[in-house]
């Protein structure tokens, strides 16, 4: 069975990762998942939020967000409505805590990184795609400031490569990476996020239509896994030497 | 190895569950998961929002928050702040999402239940209380709805129950329904939301500490389907007869 | 004439005042007015506000709040909604200026007590209900400060108990703590905030029908002192040894 | 004993009720109270708020608002601060309730009027001094109102006037209209909203220092009486032939 | 060709300038352009905002607010929208522009002065007779700063002074100081701020129904010069020997 | 003289014009002043706002946002402070009143376009480079709705092109489209729009450092006609067949 974009079961979507997409953040990636195209910012400063002053750790954060018409129809701003929505919420939260994972905040010393993942074009997948993009930024962002000497040049903050997936069963089919019309028709939307390594940092699964069973589950995770390998070798290609891992 | 509060590994806490806990929510019921308590009114009113309009089906929502000082430190409202903070909302989402699972929305005809999960006293374990209570809540107030003619007394809303645990590694153990000194010391840390069934309705693993492997996933998700066994057989209990199962 | 539930003219409801209902908070009591019930925790905190700083006096305030199903319909949530209405700040402000006419600021040292008051169960009267099972919390949270070091075990910061009741007019009878159903017959409804003493903290007298003259006045506020006598009795014999007045 | 402005215990500050002070409203009038001086807007519109749809009955309301500088220091915009504090809220809903008092919605009709009273300068009483000047312009809007033929000629919404003062008890002393030197040395400070035949509209007495007993709360219900048949007079005086009560 | 006021197309509304309107503020001006009646308050504090700290130099900076029943038909408070408008943003920003032209806030010191410019009555030109009368609420907070030590007698922050007038084409033909209803017919309406020696500080010209050419431009600008000088002469005529310029 | 980058005192920035720039929108055009990038969507739906309902007429309005990393440092998302700021409204307000300017509501019909305008990367004169851009997006978005059957073939909603530009004088030196460093070292700023016929529709002139005169004002007048000529051609370039104007 084929898909409508003629892709295979396993199969991603193309892959871009354009680094150095604009010219005043540390790092920036526009990140491609077929349509669906991220624009991840990381910003280094100096110093961290109060909650983390005096610890000799540095902080990862992220926030995401959407443009009003990244989407088929055109969504209201969140800035015009006043708050921010639980999806976004969720999003942003889901990226920080990823990144977080493969950070030793410890050799980042006292030194903040966030993370701006806007959609600019949305086709499904867009927390993934951020994820994957977000990291080639944080590792641009980290190149960066061991260059400009904000950390010692021996510093080895990124312990590990991390990417992410969503995985889906449409038909009783598990799938890799569905594409937006895909993904309202799945029973079952797993984002699994992975490092270079090859271990879980997040498994986030919903039963959208029908509950799975654990079969279900395993046929997920091992699409997740293997389509992660193949991210990070994007990611690594793509960063070439200037990723310093542990 | 036995836990600070002598349980075994795969032990529960004390679950309790108190219905008619309030006077006027069409379903109420206190849970209790050693001390953590969730007080869990259901809403019924007829009509839908929206965007359910002329739809024939009805809808499932829930809101999830936080007395001030359920915690050990004191924490301000979030009406007080003027904004719903990002883990309120994403908490909020998953109670709703869960019950969902097991609702036929064409069998609740256009009518609405709200559940509003406040947290009284926390440790630990707020989310899967609450999901595990917010169910028996909505059973009562779907008993309620028939009785006094909203549905009818053939409709079949409740497709299955519906319990959600916390799962966790510490120090390479998994251990299941985590109080908060555990929680605070976990690698590894679950969420999982199971159907009476024992169908999966949502998986969400976070690596707190260590991103986690494959095996190690396996056994959180055996203990969880566990639990979630024991904690259906608790809801069947304490709603006898009241339960109408499809 | 008596009232649907039995009372004479001049009677409260069965008052029942539940101190440490609650495991975190330093004071946390469930008081019930009938069936009107709020939850009152107490938070210590050494400090206080800016305002308060370097003034070697201490500070105690309140917020009010009614979980959304508290109510015969569901009210929705003012986190939700972004503001706090005009009542809720009403009556923070009443049930703060309460209890600060009993402490000595001074006596409590540069320390912070927060009177959390939500209402888990409302059939009129929630404010009152509140002021009265605030004031126990406070005894309870100075009791602990004096236990834990916090203030000087011969401080004497409570000069007095401090209750209140609602009383009203229907049907040109004057009436004490009024239910619900009561409330919104009334033409004159009055909340009288008195120490144990007898003096007067507060009297909020509004015509909701019809304006009142002298007479009536001093008809509902013979019977709110009367009463109030009544719930300083019910708060020493809660209390017992550990309330220490000045 | 005289005060610091040479006034007797009982004795009014100078008042002036200034009507048609803007071009726009139906009415508009600036009343000082001494210093203080507040403009008092009404806006008749047709129609009535959703609430009150098919009902047959009006709707009055107010909004009391503070210019930055009407006082001593500069105080921030509630607009910009994005919300309204509770000190604006319990006075906005203090005048609403008092003009309604002495409103008969049904002869209104399905109308709406507004009150808005801005404080242009503060020097205590402002809500006191904005409800006596409210009843002006609201007569004047009712007046508009019949004479452009949006209410019966014979209809009479206006049951009585209504007036406020504020009474406090300073070193023992019982004084009527306390200016702002005065209000903050007060131990009881009381605010008295009187219709015209001398009937409570609303009492509201706060112990500031000391709570008081029921002798001094009748010198101060004396006091404020007395104050409000002289405003009530002025009232009328003000409106001359433009004043038709029932 | 007369305007329905008797007006010339060059004539300004009559102007009042009226200082001392309130006694809190360092200046307090209460300005009118024909019916458009401006109070404009002046608050002198030292210090300044974090982002001028440690700079030598003082601020000044500008809010306008119109009272909600300033206009012929009520408009809903900002405070209570909880936000505030693009208009409001933009003329407050307009103000503060304009009066920092002419101050030198070197010579200002580390202080700053905020005029609010709240419109009580609106008929066209509310942003020029704001800027015309904060001008002259400005150098009255300079005198009383000089006076009361907070800035050096021999100190002269004020470079010039500064006016605003509104010009429009109408018909065809170019008019100064547009009344409302001159406004909303005006084709092309500008806004122009000059200094007293007759220099530009802002030009605001927009084509409400038809873009313009150079030619009525230059009339517009022509007209607006002429009529600035006039203003500007007025200004110094109200403040008489208190006007301190360098 | 020449300037930094090599530019003559007349010369525009390399500007590029790229349509089609995403997949969703009726008008997507990513506009290049230089290395400021504004991404420009014109969403199309069927329909007006209330204030427009049954009027025959379309409406058009814009909203423009910078991305937090556009600029040197980063700013905070005016989502998560929950408003937006006095620039991003005024902009906004610029951008939609210049389009207005050239669009006949009439022929548009009932039909909203928005246009979305997103700083992807900021060096100066993003607003001109919004409404250039816009005006494109605005196009494209009008020949969708032809071509889709939501505006009549025979129907010519575009009067005119309309482009901006920025232009200020530096040392003394009228220059265009001044890049970042320059602006910030200009004495004066002007903004100006200009329709392709070489009307003004909006000249927005700001004294930054000095106050300017006639004859400065002239000069700069001149740059920027003689720049939205240049602006204007490139517009009809871009759009080549597809621009149908009236």
């Amino acid at each position: 069975m084929t898909r409508a974009d003629g892709r295979q079961a396993h199969d991603l979507r193309e892959i871009k990762i354009e680094r150095g997409f604009t010219i005043h953040a540390e790092g920036s990636v526009l990140v491609s998942f077929g349509n669906t195209k991220v624009l991840c910012n990381a910003s280094f400063t100096p110093g961290v939020p109060r909650f983390k002053k005096d610890s000799g750790e540095g902080w990862v954060t992220a926030e995401y967000s959407m443009l009003p018409r990244a989407t088929h129809d055109r969504s209201e701003r969140e800035a015009v409505k006043g708050k921010i929505g639980g999806r976004t919420h969720e999003i942003s939260r889901l990226i920080g805590r990823s990144l977080r994972a493969v950070i030793d905040v410890k050799q980042l010393g006292e030194n903040t990184i966030v993370l701006d993942c806007d959609v600019l074009q949305a086709d499904g997948g867009t927390r993934t795609a951020a994820i994957t993009g977000a990291f080639v930024a944080l590792a641009d962002a980290v190149a960066w400031a061991k260059k400009n000497g904000y950390i010692a040049k021996s510093a080895k903050p990124l312990i590990d490569t991390v990417s992410a997936v969503s995985v889906g069963i449409i038909d009783g089919v598990a799938m890799t990476d569905l594409a937006y019309v895909e993904d309202v028709r799945a029973d079952t939307d797993m984002n699994v996020v992975v490092t270079g390594r090859g271990l879980f940092v997040e498994v986030q699964g919903t039963a959208e239509a029908e509950p799975f069973d654990r079969d279900e589950l395993n046929r997920l995770l091992e699409l997740a896994l293997q389509a992660n390998l193949e991210l990070s070798k994007m990611q690594r290609e793509a960063l070439g030497e200037d990723l310093d891992l542990r």
